[in-house]
């Protein structure tokens, strides 16, 4: 029913957009904090109003992130999920740099000249030209409250949304948001210490194997029959040809553990990979003696890295490059990483199943001036969205999964009345966004309902106030 | 007294300025916005802290405008008056483009490339990265509550620093701020007709007399002979010789006239030029009689505008391009008026005493376009910083004087429990800033006496809160 619901919405958002281009001054600034680049350019959106109460009911926007909107829409079921019971319009924008909202089409990347204009607060001020834009052409929707949900870096724009632009929206839902994953807000070494907590919870000796497989990469890549050994039963595209590119091998292993623990989901779905239900739990059935010797531990770890990559059994050989769907904007991202969102992490191998590795901002500085010639500003996060000391702002409700890793920057205790914290003890990566489903926990069932509760709240306080 | 604080507040200042010298990534950002440029400059600022509690005492910070920040600094002794009182440290930031603080030195002006970093936007993150310095670098300032406080466009920077870094000012004093003077939020033309009411309220015929002056000059202005009288009556450094130059004599009386209704003081002052008190009674007592012939009337006009360009008695002629003092910037205030401050204005001539001209936005574009090569965009101010709709946040009180014809476009009525507005009937421009005087009107000094005690509210909540 999503899909069908999905598709109208690709007409009504092409019509929209057809509106656009008969009125050529409505196209998003590239700039909107500078006059001297005039240029515009078109951002992608779409739009589902079969539920929606013309009379000024209220819409729901989702604050892109990094990616193509598209795959963002299809995996925030919850919003159509509510679409009904809230008479709501269902609006899904694009953040620009990703999915088809390139200011500079095939230039965007082509230098740090063409991606300066790639940033959070140009990002919220698309959200904020565009809602007004909306409420301005689309009748009877003069008066909607709007509500900004997102998630992941998209639910930290709907945080940030609602702090800068509160007379745009009347409240935010901000899923799995790690608003304080930056500076020393949070301790480094949070983050890794829950994806081996999952690993921990979900079979006996699978976090320890885990830890012990980077010594035995690092025994065997000493060697070239190591690496070539390596190579093969990891089934890579490119062989391993020296240490380096063991180094590699450590990093996609890292990342696949880490984008495991984010989509533990209880049930069988497809969000970064096509997954069974509780993949780690699946994955660690393959790792449950970590004193096994270097070659069979590592051909085990191959066996629960396969569950990952080749659910489907179509995959030939692995590619390191590519740890997760390519609906995600990696340059776009790494782009911003070397710029506004610094989020130091940082790992022990005593609290986690990592190997040890200090948070080194001068290491990621140097790479970032060398791939963009840019500079990373590590404090301007907090100058500009203030930390910690945010209890003057209102109506946000930051959920967080107690499986997820970036629980570890997120809000999860209530800062004010309405500063609210939930906290979904069974739940991953934004669990609570995605469609209803029978193997839901009941803990991401009451955060829903929670979640619903609050943005009710917000639309009769909005329609009363009006 | 003010004036030994002042001397003190220069010396430390320079301190603090060698201080940076010697940690150059604290200068400031050219582009706080952007990471491709990544140039400093150097951003002045005074402080004086004689009277400060060093144990966390407040901070008062004057959000500078559009001027030399020593010319403001001698103009707010309203904050040197309650430094004291507060036990508060008093710092003046100077606005990036303005007196000392160019981010392209004698550049900074010469095309919309250089001047593309001049928006109230950068302005305020330039305030806001200060103060986190001041808090970290100066011994027992790190939890000092910081109370932003500015006049004019420096009041409406006051009040959209609260709006936007609650984070990092715990309140604002925003006063003759003209924040809705935007869009179509009120009337073009009520701005006209209060400086009209000032001077219809001054003396019998007055506003009339002026009202009539415009046609006495249209007719002069159309032979040789009345040029040549009208150049030589007003004492012109360069004589009129067409219509064109007819019109700048009109501009410039105009702007005299709406001068002189923002600095209508109950006492002798010098703001934007030496005046006696209440100067518009002193001018009016030259325009008794509208229905006098051209030539008498424009002679008393004349005596008029004498009292405010030449009360010291020095000026051998007048030049029209210089209305008021030169410290304010006006280049750049007219760039900042052909991009983000685009402030409705229009008279009828007959709720005011002007001739008629409706609001020309195209000509204002066309001709900002010319100078700059940019345009405006009227409704960025209102996306940015919500218009009307700004009920969701806190702690700021917006003065306004009856007087002052900037109050069309203020607040002055209450929006909330702590979004508060005071009125100073006998009050023009800004009065409550200024210096405590024995010829003060009651109205203003209850209402500094009510801005003191929302400023102690703030601080006392901060210091709970911490």
């Amino acid at each position: 029913m999503g899909q069908s619901l999905l598709l109208a919405s690709f007409v009504l958002g092409l019509q929209l957009s057809k509106l656009f281009l008969s009125c050529p001054s409505q196209f998003r600034k590239i700039d909107h904090f500078g006059f001297d680049e005039n240029l515009t350019f078109q951002q992608r959106y779409l739009i589902a109003d079969q539920h929606w109460k013309k009379d000024n009911g209220p819409i729901l926007f989702y604050t892109g992130n990094e990616g193509d909107i598209t795959w963002f829409c299809n995996n925030t079921g919850f919003m159509w999920d509510v679409a009904e019971e809230l008479s709501a319009m269902l609006v899904f924008a694009e953040h620009r740099y990703y999915g088809e909202s390139l200011p500079f089409g095939n230039e965007s990347f082509s230098d740090s000249k063409h991606l300066n204009y790639l940033t959070s607060e140009q990002a919220l001020a698309d959200f904020a030209v565009l809602i007004e834009y909306l409420k301005e052409n689309i009748v009877g929707a003069r008066f909607s409250p709007v509500i900004a949900i997102g998630g992941s870096y998209g639910g930290m724009l709907a945080a940030w949304f609602r702090m800068k632009y509160p007379h745009v929206v009347v409240g935010a839902l901000a899923a799995s948001a790690p608003i304080w994953q930056f500076g020393n807000l949070v301790p480094c070494g949070t983050y890794f210490s829950i994806v081996t907590n999952d690993f921990k919870k979900s079979g006996k000796g699978c976090s320890e194997s885990i830890r012990n497989s980077w010594s035995a990469i690092n025994r065997l890549s000493s060697t070239d029959a190591g690496l070539q050994w390596l190579s093969s039963t990891f089934h890579l595209c490119s062989p391993l040809k020296n240490l380096r590119d063991a180094a590699m091998l450590k990093n996609w292993l890292s990342e696949t553990w880490i984008n495991l623990a984010m989509v533990d989901y209880p049930y069988k779905a497809d969000f970064l990979q096509p997954l069974p239900a509780w993949p780690i739990q699946v994955v660690c059935k393959f790792l449950t003696d970590p004193s096994l010797l270097d070659k069979p531990l590592l051909q085990n770890v191959f066996q629960a890295v396969n569950v990952y990559y080749n659910y489907s059994g179509e995959a030939s050989c692995f590619d390191m490059s590519q740890t997760a769907t390519k609906n995600l904007g990696q340059m776009g991202w790494y782009y911003q990483v070397c710029t506004e969102m610094v989020m130091p992490m940082c790992t022990d191998g005593v609290n986690d199943m990592f190997e040890p590795q200090k948070w080194d901002f001068d290491a990621l500085s140097k790479e970032c001036f060398r791939l963009w010639g840019v500079r990373p500003r590590p404090s301007w996060v907090l100058s500009m969205y203030g930390g910690k000391n945010i209890s003057s702002h209102s109506n946000i409700v930051f959920s967080n999964g107690g499986l997820d890793p970036w629980s570890a920057g997120g809000v999860t205790q209530n800062i004010s009345d309405s500063l609210v914290a939930i906290v979904i003890p069974d739940g991953a990566h934004h669990l609570d966004l995605r469609s209803r489903n029978p193997c839901d926990p009941k803990s991401v069932q009451q955060a829903r309902a929670l979640e619903i509760h609050y943005m009710k709240q917000w639309i009769e306080k909005a329609r009363h106030n009006h």
